[in-house]
């Protein structure tokens, strides 16, 4: 089946984990997409978190493999006018346009919106910055873990008494991924309509607040202040991690109801009792009802509190190893797997996180090396051969092209 | 200026939080929103999380005023046939139709996309569900924490010789939301070309999934198995937090550049020394660096150390509250920030995690009471008083709607 983004070219100049992120979805969703990276080292997420055999079995880590199937890779010295100019050509061939560096760097180089649309009006120009491109922190860099910190999220995460934590994810920069897609996708709708292009940004300020929106909204308006729980929550008791005799399982009983299910499923004698009955009993008693629901959960098997919780409509998982969570069959029988072939070797990705039953998401490229479809992406821009020769000789390409130009391998 | 999606009509049968904020971005984008509410309490969000003071002073909670926007509220007894012949004429003038019931549900009631297509061929049927459609888990419940725990975010997130903690924030379920949102304007993509709707769906399963996307593939790849660590990371040293004088600092350095440009701007006696020079000597020299540096930070001021490497384009950043973060004005400078009126007070939620600079998101409508336009939608509708009337009778507002008609107020 056609994807919906066929025939869209993405001409996508951002590196690590948000731009690649988004410019996967939207190859997913059928466009291409040229990534263009650093001649030699490429993306640097190439390298990150993996060590020398996960490099020279893999040729890249898992977390650039991760998040760059269905593009292909071009490499261009942007320090070089002939790379700028090279860059330059493929901004004017695209449909979108996909940068995170600091703002100000696009317009430097020519490649800002405003140095675009005269020439490219169609053209949806986005870019992701760390915290957004006006205010007293434009020009601050940043990274997911430093938006975790600055938002607040850290302060919300970790054990009462004890140090704030990370999440252990970088999920500022993922949501920021599927903020940038909707973003392009919006102004592709309005193009439709139009005929015109715009610039559009997303950043990961704008990811971690809006990760954060309730807990702002709580304070501005009410002046809460909420303190880090572990696994618990100020919503509802019960609402945390429970011990079970082979492992730990949350458990979630918000309403009334459910929690009455809860009592019948596990042991009515102990847990349907008067003072637990309502929302306000259970969090007055948090303390008695932890101990003897922990008490009672002690005693199970984690998949047997789960088949009897799960059967009475309450709310219930277990704590899943990251091993197990990959594993799991469900992941896989809804589609959440994609697959493909790289180093002789059958690889596996999460795909993206909605299914589009008309058109959906497929595979139709690996991962790609650095440089690997140079030589055909600029054939098809409609370079000779003579120009892309004089292009390398001028530094295009990165000093070891020049060299390879040179001294013939060997 | 116009919105991208302006005369689009989206009926939402969602509650809680990620269909909402879902919903929210496509009315800050433009579209007409419809809020289906069960009669009476609502969409239960309305009272999470706020004692009785919040409730009085605002009418709904914090969690509630923070995701619905730019919606109007019509109550249905989806429970009563008359319930769902109103909410059945919603869904076929409905553009995009948004619903979070278990898998099977709107299909019981008729509202299924099978259900619907015939009569509205151009709709957009878009589900969110806990594990999805299909496969062995797909009847089971489950919430954020839920999926936390299963996907192994719980168990990555916390203190080394801790136990696992929660994320701060409903994390899942936001990130659910734009992959709503993606779905969505994916979908009427195809539609502006083929001119047919389609189903799509998305579950928090596929959400949590993709925030987890790179340990995964690590995992799938290369057996890799990693450990909570606190504020800190495998990826890198200098990667966490370390104390001020007066706050706590995250500082990041992974290239050995930065590293020395930081070496420079804080201490160059104590950490400019040969031993941390190479990344691979960060780590294995991880305790002392740590320790050092620690040392160093502890001297100075939070804002002072946030400025020398700020400067130096280190990445850097306070570990912030979440009263600090919002009030930020990096965030209002950026028009992170949008603002209603509501009970005669001026109220402040985030905006959409993206900036459309040729169509803007903008606030038409504050957060709806429950049922507020019922009429005026029906109205809309074509329906009479008549037919209105014969449905109050037949209950199709609920309960409370029969017998304010039986027993006129006071």
């Amino acid at each position: 089946m056609a994807g919906v983004l066929d025939g869209l070219r993405v001409v996508d100049f951002s590196r690590v984990f948000a731009g690649p992120a988004a410019t996967q979805v939207l190859g997913d969703l059928g466009a291409e997409v040229i990534k263009i990276e650093e001649p030699g080292r490429g993306d640097e997420a190439r390298g990150f978190g993996a060590n020398a055999e996960t490099l020279a079995r893999f040729g890249a880590s898992p977390s650039f493999l991760a998040l760059n199937r269905n593009k292909r890779s071009i490499a261009l010295d942007l320090k070089s006018p002939a790379g700028l100019a090279m860059a330059r050509r493929l901004a004017l061939s695209a449909d979108v346009l996909v940068h995170n560096f600091r703002p100000g760097t696009m317009e430097k180089w020519g490649l800002g919106w405003e140095d675009l649309r005269a020439q490219n009006p169609r053209l949806i120009h986005c870019g992701f910055s760390a915290y957004g491109e006006t205010g007293p922190m434009r020009d601050f860099g940043a990274n997911d873990v430093a938006l975790q910190a600055h938002s607040g999220l850290m302060e919300l995460t970790g054990e009462p008494d004890r140090p704030p934590v990370r999440v252990g994810t970088a999920g500022i920069d993922l949501h920021g991924s599927l903020g940038m897609v909707c973003a392009i996708l919006a102004a592709l709708l309005h193009r439709a309509q139009s005929g015109e292009g715009q610039k559009v940004t997303s950043s990961l300020l704008q990811s971690s607040a809006h990760l954060m929106s309730y807990f702002y909204t709580d304070w501005w308006l009410a002046g809460t202040r909420h303190q880090r729980m572990g696994t618990a929550n100020h919503l509802s008791v019960p609402n945390q991690v429970f011990p079970a005799a082979d492992g730990d399982v949350v458990i979630i009983a918000p309403s009334d109801d459910m929690w009455r299910r809860l009592a019948q499923a596990l042991d009515p004698a102990r847990l349907d009792l008067p003072e637990f009955a309502g929302a306000l009993d259970r969090r007055i008693h948090r303390g008695k009802l932890v101990a003897v629901l922990s008490e009672v959960t002690r005693g199970l098997a984690a998949e047997e509190i789960v088949r009897r919780l799960g059967a009475a409509r309450v709310n219930v998982a277990k704590v899943n190893s990251v091993a197990e969570a990959a594993d799991h069959p469900q992941l896989e029988a809804i589609g959440g797997v994609l697959e493909f072939e790289r180093q002789g070797a059958t690889m596996r990705s999460v795909a993206p996180p909605f299914t589009l039953t008309a058109t959906p998401a497929s595979v139709r490229r690996r991962p790609p090396e650095v440089g690997e479809h140079g030589e055909e992406i600029l054939h098809e821009l409609g370079l000779s051969e003579a120009e892309i020769f004089a292009a390398r000789q001028a530094g295009a390409f990165g000093p070891a092209a020049i060299r390879s130009l040179c001294q013939p391998a060997g």
